[in-house]
């Protein structure tokens, strides 16, 4: 894991500014955003004291009498005065005359981040004074009146250093964390893309926008729901991890098409990059079918793409689980890059090497491999040395990096056990060129994928750091993932099948006559939407038959049915056939603006503990306060001791 | 009570027809949503597997070869099968002849509510057989081929008598009642309004759509907040009520505009009409002014306000707290009749009738009168008398009904004290017509005026019930409710005050001054907004002075301001001016579409008992699954009785 962490700590230093440098800076982006919407740019001043925002003034105001309201960015020598507000910088002339010295003593005394309204006129800079690279910088303000609003006492650090501050000092102060382009720019990018995808469904295709309660019961397995005490002894409810239920229920209902940017529940303790809430764009639809979800996704993330990117081709290309399995090692592959795995268990059919005779004389046995180019120039020893511990730490398989082509660097302890013929066989069937190196594994398929698969990983970002360029931060590369397997055997008791995804998917057509035989074999009609290997989207066909819902809750899965009869009643009264998608808001968003977490693209996201650090939350409450619910708190053991390590401190 | 109910029983009754005829049948009004927008009708045929939905069909389809899905509404004598989908009824033939036998079984065995999938031709109906009433009635389906897509099992009742059942009824079987025709009107309007309010605010005004946490922790007094238990012993989130102060916090972070369909949480208990989670329209502004946000909501309720209603006119009238209670006695009349209330102190001066005497002798007494035009011809005797008890039941206070110009009617004991003298005035004074009924009351202002405040609409109620004319279901009266005070004393200590609102509500600027003096004579920049009698918004002008807010929560309210020293910090950062308004979207949805209660324009609501009758939520958790949580049921004492009366039955 320090192998792990290290990397991707070294990558995201590396990777950051290059995300940086494409995005726009203060007082461009507002207009990018409002043209990017194709219709007239919003009436940014509208109902308010201002008469324009600071950030959109230009020569075409020149000469203009204008009030403007906004924050002391920073002040030169009591002469300028930089004011700030949600669309940009402008500079104000502070003036220097006795009659206005009122103003002078408002402008030159207000402390930095003092909130301040002024009005003047519009000017020109003197020549040679002009600032091309600020939006505003070929004006300024003269001014005539100025207000202090609100003063602004001594901040615990420099706005302007502020991302480079610890992210618990972000979010204890993120009223001021919000102020910095960066985050606002995350959060109006987020209301736009959100905005057009109402846009899309709700007018373009005739979407009804439903709201469904969060406040529900537990649903069978459903460890990861928090709980809300109800004022009934006993009795809870729960936030739902996802409206599954409630949009299967307005289809039934005749609803034919739904969606909501639904509010969703995960209580997983701590877990980096999740949230305890988290946002999902959710849909339902009668009488579709796979293809109409997938074409119905595609037409939406293009419509609703941000046009400071390149527009999105459709359709997305489509992979089966199986084949996202053998050639990426992952159900989400990142196909921004090749390095894809390679089967090369034929060419040691008859080897004689011991561990690759072991490996395929076994169930599902293959000898995998992949290649890395330009391996040789861009691996150093010790990057050699971290790929192989990373496989030894995440793998009962050694992994080999063998050098095929590059006899300088032929010193693999493997590579003396390769014959001639393998050799070349390997160069042929994997295209290896001068430099590349190949890394192998044996074992069994699945394992032997997953380790390539992760390593492919640990390998992209160890390239990148050392130079390569492999991932185009400008490159937003989606695939389907389809076809996966409807159960899967249960950790803890192999013979016994879960869901893989949740038990209304309803079962591939052509696999239906294996349910009753071979269930283990049944493909379902789940897809995956995966955007430069992060799983952004799932959805299925469900279930609309009661009578196969029943056998497969309660016979293969051997739940308890009376939990979920409601639902089951439901499909035998008239359900349509139908199907969904959830779309995860948030990690689109963080892929989107190239955020380091998706706590960059929410406005206060909750610390990787679940805390809220700038109001304390969670927090206690008095057993008085509990009594209506009928609830105690019962105190662990050695209370001392645990109650220390959980208080909440400002850490992260 | 029973008087009340009684009558509100009746008058719903009698309400209802006159609602439901005004508003649009089955396959007009996906069209006239459609056209609302302004904009080209939505595809509602993209991605599945119909060519068009049942409702659209016309004659200008005559020809065309078509794909229907949808539910068997009715069939007669196995020759017509009426088909329905979200957007209406068509007509479909069976066909007769035996090479279409297997087509004419299908459609023939299907039970009622099954769905089917057909293809076919759109025919014209024999001349003669066109059913004008029927928005499809011109046109009918020749059928080639027919699916059973889902059968349907027998009803626990006929679809067509469902608003006949009970709500109990309605609610547990919520995915059938939502086929009806008035639930879906009421869902698809509500998804249409929000969607206009969403391109007013974002599209043309700037707003950014900001999602905020409903895990957040229990603010000072929050003692209607829902509590949820954290993995960490004794450590509860809450669901707070409102965005508030996040929403203020944004401001303070300088995203200027901000706006959410939020979900709120209140634990109020069993309460008619009110849902434990419920929906406002959050919205927040820097640099605004009172009459700024005014502005604002006026503008977004025209623009999203319903074609198939008569446009709004704007501006709203406005009227002073004082002014509403003095006229209305209440903090939110119904504009959309008279009946106000006349203080006739003046006229009673010098009375030598004892109660009025008493009355006028006391601080604050007066007396007060309500004119009830054409009362004499309306009100039976047994009206007369409700309305007495009514008043006993409400105040210490009598009410008396007086005839001053229908000398036949002049039957009130009061009457022969009233001098000659004092009933010309009392005419003059409040334009009393022949048959006019005056209700004259006499104690302290705010109490007389309430009493008569909701006598009125307890009058209006009676009134109506029998036939008179009084409010127009087709009038949106909105009004402006300014000038709140800011505190209230305490109704358990009535020397200690509390905010009449919020602790965050901005004193009025022209009364800052008697805060430090008489701060229960201090005005707030709150307003609320009133249609109909119904509060569905209200906001405010918030305080940005961190010293002011510090004052207000500490020394005024008594409240603990370190609860709450991350806003009083964040006020002092940098703060701008600010102020905002929350509608209530349930509320304002329920009155729009003239449903007798919110649960009518909620999808999935819960029972007045805060119960999910469909899938019986609140529910039991096992032990196990409230370890990780350190919680534990605290039952009661007499736990038999008590969990026996908390069963929740499947009543509401």
């Amino acid at each position: 894991m320090y192998f792990l962490s290290w990397l991707s700590h070294l990558c995201r230093a590396l990777s950051r500014p290059i995300a940086r440098t494409a995005q726009p800076t203060w007082g461009s982006f507002s207009r990018s955003l409002a043209l990017s919407s194709q219709r007239r740019i919003p009436e940014f001043n509208s109902f308010v004291a201002r008469t324009n925002t600071c950030g959109e003034l230009r020569s075409s105001h020149l000469g203009q009498e204008v009030t403007l309201c906004g924050w002391i960015q920073y002040r030169r020598q009591n002469i300028f005065l930089v004011l700030r507000d949600c669309h940009g910088l402008v500079q104000v002339v502070i003036p220097q005359d006795e009659s206005a010295a009122s103003v002078k003593k408002i402008l030159c005394e207000a402390p930095l981040e003092s909130v301040v309204q002024v009005s003047g006129t519009v000017i020109s800079r003197p020549p040679g004074q002009e600032n091309p690279k600020m939006p505003t910088g070929e004006i300024e303000i003269k001014v005539k009146t100025a207000e202090l609003l609100n003063s602004c006492k001594k901040l615990p650090f420099e706005i302007k250093d502020f991302v480079k501050k610890t992210e618990a000092l972000r979010l204890q102060y993120r009223y001021l964390d919000l102020r910095s382009f960066q985050m606002q720019y995350n959060l109006r990018l987020r209301s736009q893309v959100v905005m057009k995808m109402r846009e899309y469904l709700c007018n373009l295709h005739g979407f009804v926008d439903i709201e469904t309660p969060t406040l529900f019961k537990r649903t069978p397995g459903g460890a990861k729901e928090f709980l809300v005490p109800s004022r009934e002894p006993g009795k809870f409810y729960s936030l739902p991890q996802s409206p599954q239920q409630f949009k299967q229920l307005l289809m039934v209902g005749g609803l034919d098409r739904y969606f909501q940017v639904a509010r969703c529940y995960r209580d997983e303790g701590s877990r980096p990059d999740r949230q305890p809430e988290f946002t999902q764009i959710d849909i339902e639809m009668s009488f579709v079918d796979q293809t109409g979800i997938q074409s119905l996704i595609e037409g939406l993330l293009q419509y609703s793409w941000p046009s400071d990117k390149d527009p999105l081709v459709v359709p997305f290309p489509s992979m089966t689980f199986a084949e996202a399995l053998a050639t990426y090692g992952t159900d989400k592959p990142d196909t921004r890059f090749g390095m894809k795995i390679v089967d090369i268990s034929n060419v040691f059919r008859h080897t004689e090497v011991r561990f690759l005779q072991d490996a395929l004389s076994k169930p599902q046995g293959a000898v995998k491999a992949m290649c890395v180019r330009e391996g040789a120039n861009y691996l150093k020893k010790k990057d050699i040395e971290s790929i192989r511990k990373f496989a030894a730490d995440h793998s009962n398989e050694e992994v080999l990096p063998v050098f095929l082509k590059n006899k300088e660097n032929w010193n693999s302890p493997v590579a003396k056990f390769i014959l001639e013929k393998q050799r070349l066989e390997l160069i042929r069937l994997m295209e290896i060129q001068e430099d590349d190196v190949v890394l192998l594994t044996a074992g069994e398929h699945k394992k032997a994928c997953s380790l390539l698969g992760k390593l492919r990983l640990a390998c992209a970002d160890i390239l990148e750091m050392n130079g390569m360029v492999l991932r185009d931060p400008a490159l937003f590369s989606f695939l389907w993932v389809v076809d996966f397997p409807l159960f899967l055997p249960k950790e803890e008791n192999p013979m016994e099948l879960e869901s893989a995804h949740h038990p209304f998917t309803a079962p591939h057509p052509g696999d239906i006559h294996l349910l009753y035989t071979e269930p283990e074999k049944v493909r379902s009609q789940h897809y995956d939407l995966v955007l430069n290997g992060s799983e952004i989207g799932g959805g299925s066909i469900r279930i609309h038959d009661a009578e196969l819902q029943h056998y497969i809750l309660g016979t293969l899965l051997k739940e308890d049915v009376k939990l979920l009869s409601h639902l089951l009643q439901a499909l035998d009264y008239g359900a349509p056939p139908h199907g969904g998608i959830a779309l995860g808001l948030d990690r689109l968003m963080c892929l989107i603006t190239g955020a380091a977490s998706i706590r960059d693209v929410i406005a206060f996201p909750k610390s990787f503990r679940g805390h809220d650090l700038m109001s304390n939350a969670p927090d206690s409450v008095s057993p008085q306060e509990l009594k209506p619910y009928h609830i105690q708190v019962s105190w662990p053991a050695d209370s001392e001791a645990e109650n220390e390590s959980f208080t909440p401190s400002r850490k992260l």
